[in-house]
């Protein structure tokens, strides 16, 4: 089991505050972790927990950006959830990576609540899109697990008033939006989108357990400056770049 | 029954192109009708429903932007209809008002389907919502009848590639979504913001019966030039002041 050291890259996050060991063929982690990590209103000391964490770059991004967190990881992909332990434990950030189906925690994991609970869930239906080639990225990307029990399985986890945070396709807002139910409010969801004018390719979902608030959509955040391609120079917004590079937050409370 | 005439104003709609009788007391039309109507992508001759027209400012603004609709509104007040019935004619618009609830429909119009099934339904639940003051206004603002039971009136009524098109608080998103069914694709959300900037106020859905395509967050149109309220000025910015007073289509589609 596990990967060979031969199969595996080690690539920088957050301008190399980060180093993460990742699969060269399997499920490789873009920025959306990333952006996950920076949505997420942590403060020093709280618990965080992370469904479907894989080789564990949001818990870590927001390790970085927040200190003194309390991270536990989810991971059902044994080889993944040992790269996440790994990974955590060779960057110095304290976090415990179960390998577990999120439907089946482990006890010691039921036995808790967190102040928050984030997921970066599959991103197609399994049975609609093309299998990927590898079976890892295969897992990673399709949907085995239905959006309705990941949402469920992190509310039960999550202390009142605790928040959770959501990243996902935006093809799959109404999905997520019927997976929730009375024990979440002040449900906020941020648009991103490629470039000024266009839709939205994700969106960031955050709702708080037993809030009373309102359902409010907020103003997309612009991934590239400019309309179009430009080549391969660099096109990140400001926003976008001071969350990639120098890991800022991007407060949802704030909008 | 009825309104006496003292009690209604004559107001002016699309720059004086319809002129609308409506209560000066109970619920009165503002620019949300008219938004809905631009986004309609109705061509000469289709057919058109509304649920729960009111005094028909959507489909008259409709009918005229768009040459010979057949028009057909229904309102679950008598004297609003009434009133519908009236700008019809006054108007010189082809449109056929029936005094009905949404789900006990008129035989003559279960026999139908449509090109186009519109509704501005009421913003909030009436058991939530403070209750206003007039017992018109309250019906038509405060919500009787579930939004899912307007979307199903709304889908059963369609034509196959029929299209639905929707007006709606932002803040009532989720259930909006929620009540859309497998009958209905290319899931279109329009979200309206007041300044850039700033979270949705309101959304537009558009949604194909029978369509496959994925569901689409557009880019938000502003409401408002500027950041902030600019005392009296007139404030709309071009898109939205071509809408209100040209009756410029706002097309889905092509964003």
């Amino acid at each position: 089991m596990g990967f060979a050291e031969s199969d595996l890259t080690h690539d920088r996050f957050l301008d190399g505050k980060l180093r993460v060991w990742q699969p060269k063929a399997g499920y490789r982690a873009g920025v959306d972790p990333v952006l996950l990590a920076a949505t997420v209103p942590a403060q020093a000391g709280d618990s965080v927990l992370e469904l479907g964490c894989g080789v564990g770059v949001a818990n870590l991004c927001l390790s970085a950006r927040v200190f003194g967190l309390d991270l536990t990881g989810i991971e059902v992909q044994p080889d993944y959830a040992e790269l996440a332990q790994r990974n955590a434990d060779e960057n110095g950030h304290d976090m415990t990576v179960h390998c577990a189906d999120l439907r089946a925690l482990p006890e010691s994991v039921l036995q808790r609540n967190f102040d928050h609970v984030i997921a970066n869930p599959p991103y197609y239906l399994r049975d609609r899109g093309t299998a990927a080639m590898d079976a890892g990225r295969e897992t990673a990307l399709g949907e085995a697990t239905p959006l309705a029990d990941w949402i469920d399985a992190a509310t039960r986890r999550l202390k009142p008033k605790g928040h959770l945070t959501v990243i996902q396709d935006a093809e799959r807002l109404p999905a997520l939006l019927s997976a929730l139910d009375d024990r979440l409010g002040n449900v906020r969801v941020l648009p991103l989108a490629p470039r000024v004018g266009r839709s939205a390719h994700l969106v960031i979902l955050q709702a708080r357990k037993s809030g009373r608030a309102a359902f409010r959509l907020l103003a997309p955040v612009v991934m590239h400056e400019g309309v179009a391609h430009d080549g391969d120079r660099e096109s990140y917004s400001a926003e976008i770049r001071a969350v990639l590079r120098d890991g800022a937050a991007l407060a949802l409370q704030s909008r």
